[in-house]
């Protein structure tokens, strides 16, 4: 029988061999690029999977939250990139972890911050490390690697009494993208660009050791990276549908699914309604604008084969609407009878997960394993 | 000083007096109506809410979830509509409960799970009390009030041995509708609906004791309910920017909103980038085929005040891009400096609060309370 039959629904799923594969791709993609890999824990915040990253060889963590930063460092990961705009209202849980033997870095990409963030130090007799954020693809944060901004930063972040630990830009415009020739484009895009805000850093006479770019698309698609010393990715240990339109994985790859059961029908409609909602598989309409809009996640049986055609069209918060693409199913009573175990890829793994306290974790022998996962700030 | 400086962000942070004014304006108008009132309690999963909800008047809640009946009961609430389509699956929890106790009632819409609740309860020596899901408005599920499947199921539902304790309905496509009319005469559309199922399942000899409706636009919109003894209702208590799109509050009349801060700038862009991302927003776009699209929210000044035109215009895990909608603001930088605390309407409240372990209320007086709220299933 299958494990997952004997579980409530909706429950998110591990499959743990796609996982650990998952995991091997990438090391073994940055080993040979010959550059350190820091695993950008938000997609799983979990001690479990981070322990499985960092015994694939992964060195230091990327957290999107000083809760992340806190969890992990109990956990014993010392080295941790936060890798958010710091703002004062954090200063005094940075410097309690920092204090308590954390190497936390932290990033910004404006004088104010430098300022506030140096004189905080100084009043509390303790120097930070500080990142700047650079902007190589103008999605979202960061300063322009040609800018004077840029220079001033760098200047004023030692001058404020903090230790310039390097550079760092996300190429998060890479989503965007679905050939290999443009990804490896923008892989380059993001090494050129940071690799040359370090290079006019240090040529002002400040040391610069770290250059740190990334993104799971541009992590799978770099063909080179002189100049960079790390690379951030984190969605790639689950993979998604995102990444599968991206070109990145196959659906064949997501380890992250939801367990669900059919609860009801609407015949005449094509529709069979299911216990996984928006609460389960997240708002996360990611593929709506992509070359295969999934609607909110891609049906596949109990075991986790694909069943094309058959997605999420629909969600409300614990009904999800699933019916087949284009032309309506006239035998979906049948198809999908009451009862009927199904498990549903999500659109994005980090947005879906995060609806979870914990998972269910499936072994290549078919065992059941629960591994926590946090909420929060 | 605004006692909201203190938090860390993003933070779910909850206007009490706002709070309390929209949950006894839902109990007055029910109670003119002369109906009971059983909140839906998937809106804000707190324990000091729903203390609130009684106290003004209601009796008995609606569940979302197993677990949200297993946790209210241990607070105490007896009286518990689990309002999703009951599936094997599920049996043996919600018979726990039962025999514990708790007053909880299933729904369905098919014969199978009539059949095999009956099975179950008859080898389990216990009698459970099955409602049956009507469909008033064809957005999801539930048999047709006129059809033969609705009397089947009624005497299918006692012959296999459950007691039918009545019908529900949830007319959810009035989200679909802005005008005091056509809310008006969707509610009288669910009303009827309802009311017929339940007078043609007495007329087949079924006593059918319950008729039940409601969401939140219909239940403010209703002029006369005959014929039903009870409505639901769940965002109401909270509100968010689609129910003002809807029509049934103002945006100053939105109890939850997400404190976050200003975390740096693209000048040229028009843009302030704050760290309230989607992970704290959620990913919900329900304004986005409204009247007035919002984005991920509306941004307010730290005391909750409207802030017209400028609303998150994008989000990223735990960035949010602030932006003034249509023309872009050229003095955003002096307008929201780094450091800046403000807070932000969610499209959705049920998403929204679903982001966060707890709540920070802030009473009239301006003290802070936490509350915490669960997650999970």
């Amino acid at each position: 029988m299958n494990p997952l039959a004997t579980l409530p629904t909706p429950t998110a799923v591990v499959d743990l061999p796609r996982l650990q594969r998952n995991i091997a791709r990438m090391q073994a993609q940055l080993d040979a690029l010959g550059v350190k890999f820091r695993p950008h824990v938000k997609t799983t915040k979990c001690a479990d999977i981070v322990r499985l990253q960092v015994a694939a060889g992964a060195s230091g963590l990327t957290v999107s939250t000083l809760k992340e930063a806190r969890q992990f460092f109990a956990e014993g990961h010392t080295d941790i990139l936060y890798a958010v705009g710091i703002v004062p209202n954090k200063f005094e849980a940075a410097l309690a972890l920092r204090r308590e033997g954390c190497d936390l870095k932290l990033i910004t990409d404006n004088m104010a911050m430098a300022q506030a963030l140096g004189t905080f130090g100084r009043a509390n007799g303790h120097r930070f490390e500080l990142w700047i954020e650079v902007d190589t693809d103008g999605h979202r944060s960061g300063v322009a690697p040609g800018s004077d901004l840029l220079i001033e930063l760098g200047l004023a972040i030692e001058a404020a009494g903090s230790t310039l630990g390097g550079v760092m830009t996300h190429a998060g415009a890479s989503y965007e993208l679905d050939t290999p020739e443009a990804l490896a484009a923008m892989a380059e895009q993001e090494r050129a660009g940071c690799v040359r805000a370090a290079e006019r850093l240090r040529a002002a006479g400040l040391a610069c050791p770290v250059v740190s770019v990334g993104s799971t698309p541009t992590a799978l698609s770099a063909r080179a990276l002189p100049g960079v010393t790390e690379v951030r990715a984190g969605v790639y240990a689950f993979f998604d549908l995102v990444m599968a339109n991206v070109g990145v994985c196959a659906p064949e790859d997501i380890a992250l699914s939801v367990l669900t059961t059919v609860i009801g029908h609407q015949p005449e409609k094509g529709w069979a309604i299911v216990d996984a909602g928006w609460m389960a598989m997240s708002r996360d309409r990611g593929t709506q604008r992509q070359r295969h809009d999934y609607g909110y996640g891609q049906v596949c049986d109990a075991e986790g084969h694909v069943l094309p055609g058959y997605v999420l069209t629909g969600a409300n918060q614990e009904h999800g609407i699933l019916a087949r693409e284009g032309e309506a199913d006239p035998g979906i009573v049948q198809r999908f009878p009451v009862g009927t175990t199904l498990r549903i890829l999500p659109n994005h793994a980090c947005a879906t997960a995060a609806q979870f306290p914990q998972y269910e974790v499936v072994t290549a022998e078919g065992a059941l394993r629960e591994w926590p996962r946090f909420q929060g700030w």
